[in-house]
């Protein structure tokens, strides 16, 4: 049982969470795979969810309860039977749902009897989607969750794609990790061949431009230089060796990028001393 | 075996007390309520040890190291044995045992023979609480933790109740979450019957009021207003629309708030120009 | 399986890792020490390390994943089999090692097969060390992981001793908790037998110098008094009574402070008034 909210890292609300899944399902593994996503951002818990989903042990049902009232409470299984999602039919579920095959069977979580009782209003993740969960953990299958609907009609998500523009890609840095390494919205085969250098204009900077080296990891790099390199998870990824690539270039998630082809810099760099006036 | 503490998320001192634990008693739940309470903040340890309790799995032994040389250290057993709350007798823990039906058997926890043996000075929680948590998810009997005493003469703890001056209640901030909802300490039917608005006053700026619309979840609030609403958690909370109520009224835990009758804004509002001068 | 790094408290990378230890040895307890680290900080992932490593329950294997490109990934077998710590052979393992009875055998992590498939580049921590570490947790001999290597030419950590010069000792401050408790690098018997009271100067202000009294708990110290205590993790430690003697003092991990024989302060401090000019 994975879960992924934005309730914040060690909020004791997760621990409700826990406390709920451990007294339907005793025995299921729970998994946290992110507590700190920003209240209510949709957008960066789809593709948090997108990057593990591939790592997921099986069998596995996921929780997602961030913007918990921007849809229906749905399930959707994946992978004959071995995945399940759980979370709003807002899209935040698509992309995960697509990686891991596609949604093969779907509900609406509307079988009231599995619910939680609250002693206030209704708090969607501990009163309905870790129950449901954790149901599922014990035995119950999907179809007993709820309502049947027709998983063609789940809300789709909204990823995305790099531009052409011209001899120019207008790309989006979809993550910066805790070191700073920017990763692009370019898959690894996505990249024009452009040679070994690639001009970079941050969007919000246009007059700045900086020449980034294609490397296979960030030690091929000389202190300062910044590289382009296909990241862990096959993705294109603006770096440097030992910084911040996200400091030193001024960028964020959700920040805009052009590529173009570039040229190596000259290797030597002369220094023209100019006389005092 | 649930934790509370104040060492902080991702402490590696967290990871030597699930050491510990998993060391005596491997095949244990370890259940983390949270490890971000301020250091030594035993009011905000109660408060967010009492939300918890009516999730927790049965059986359980919930450890509370917040403040642990305020009080002898303590285990008390509730619910016919199915639960144990293990801290200083210092009234931290008194409002869950209330919640969990009442002190059934105590002892302080002087059998040293259990306790680890520290390389320098006592750390209880590592030293005491967790070693005698996890004896008792192996089986040993709260009775052979150390010696018994009246459950009768643990310390209370200090929960302040809202207070009613003429036509007006005068109610304290308990708790803020992340997305700025801030609860009151006023229970679901402890609220007079003022109708649908009701009027409050921050204590702390005593001119300035807002009215509160009685709501049922926060999305049937306009941009802007604010609302008073039951929480997952069966307590009135002020709450905007996917907007920080702590922001807005500039309230953090432990402001004091004054309640009153109140009416509604008109729907619309004559903005009347003034001749420039 | 427990876990040290770098990623960030709460990153779902954590979750990432956790989900593929749990795809291959579903059964394995999982054990975060913290992911709380500077990033690159491989010194305080040692010193975190080895307060841990005593405490960890057996049989365990340990993953530290903090500047991982910094050496070869190694796998080094400790305590008759017991314990395993895998990382880069850079240091960063040797003084949890030690602590552990010293290495008894050591791999080279080249067993290709038994690794993960990145989709794009490698991440040493998901890809090598994890799927290593899950692989021997189901059973999996430490010899089949990879190439043998002597265990003496691991390299070593580089531990700072306190150095005694004339009257007076030179200690690093290794550590500062959340209550702002700074401990020193000095062993329980390793400080001279000075009496009663040491002077502190804190290196940075080689002007100033502190009286600490020599105190078994915090408890004893009056408010504002700095003392040192043995803590218990068996180190000299300068700490206040509920205030934060990192604070006080202001000094943080990796200052240098200077101790030597110091003088009880008389207990009235006469107050000379001065007469204005």
């Amino acid at each position: 049982l994975a879960l992924l909210t934005d309730l914040g890292v060690g909020s004791d609300l997760v621990g409700v969470l826990h406390a709920v899944a451990r007294d339907v399902a005793p025995h299921a593994h729970l998994l946290d795979i992110t507590h700190d996503i920003a209240v209510d951002d949709a957008r960066a818990a789809a593709m948090a969810l997108a990057r593990v989903t591939a790592y997921l042990p099986t069998p596995v049902v996921t929780v997602v309860a961030v913007d918990s009232d921007a849809g229906r409470p749905v399930a959707v299984e994946v992978a004959g039977g071995q995945g399940l999602f759980i979370g709003p039919d807002s899209g935040v579920l698509a992309s995960a749902v697509a990686i891991a095959g596609g949604a093969e069977r779907a509900v609406i979580l509307d079988e009231t009897t599995l619910h939680g009782v609250s002693p206030g209003s209704l708090w969607m993740a501990r009163d309905v989607f870790v129950p449901c969960a954790a149901r599922w953990c014990a035995g119950v299958d999907v179809a007993d969750l709820g309502s049947a609907i027709d998983p063609h009609l789940l809300l789709p998500g909204t990823v995305a794609v790099p531009r052409l523009e011209d001899d120019e890609m207008v790309a989006d840095v979809t993550w910066v990790d805790r070191a700073g390494n920017c990763q692009l919205n370019v898959g690894a085969d996505d990249l024009p061949d452009w040679g070994t250098h690639v001009a970079v204009t941050v969007g919000l900077h246009p007059g700045e431009q900086r020449v980034a080296r294609l490397v296979a990891n960030r030690q091929q790099l000389a202190t300062g230089a910044v590289g382009l390199m296909v990241d862990p998870f096959g993705m294109w990824s603006l770096v440097m060796n030992r910084r911040s690539a996200s400091h030193e270039l001024s960028i964020a998630a959700g920040d805009q990028v052009r590529l173009a082809p570039g040229s190596a810099p000259s290797t030597s760099t002369p220094v023209q001393l100019r006389n005092r006036e």
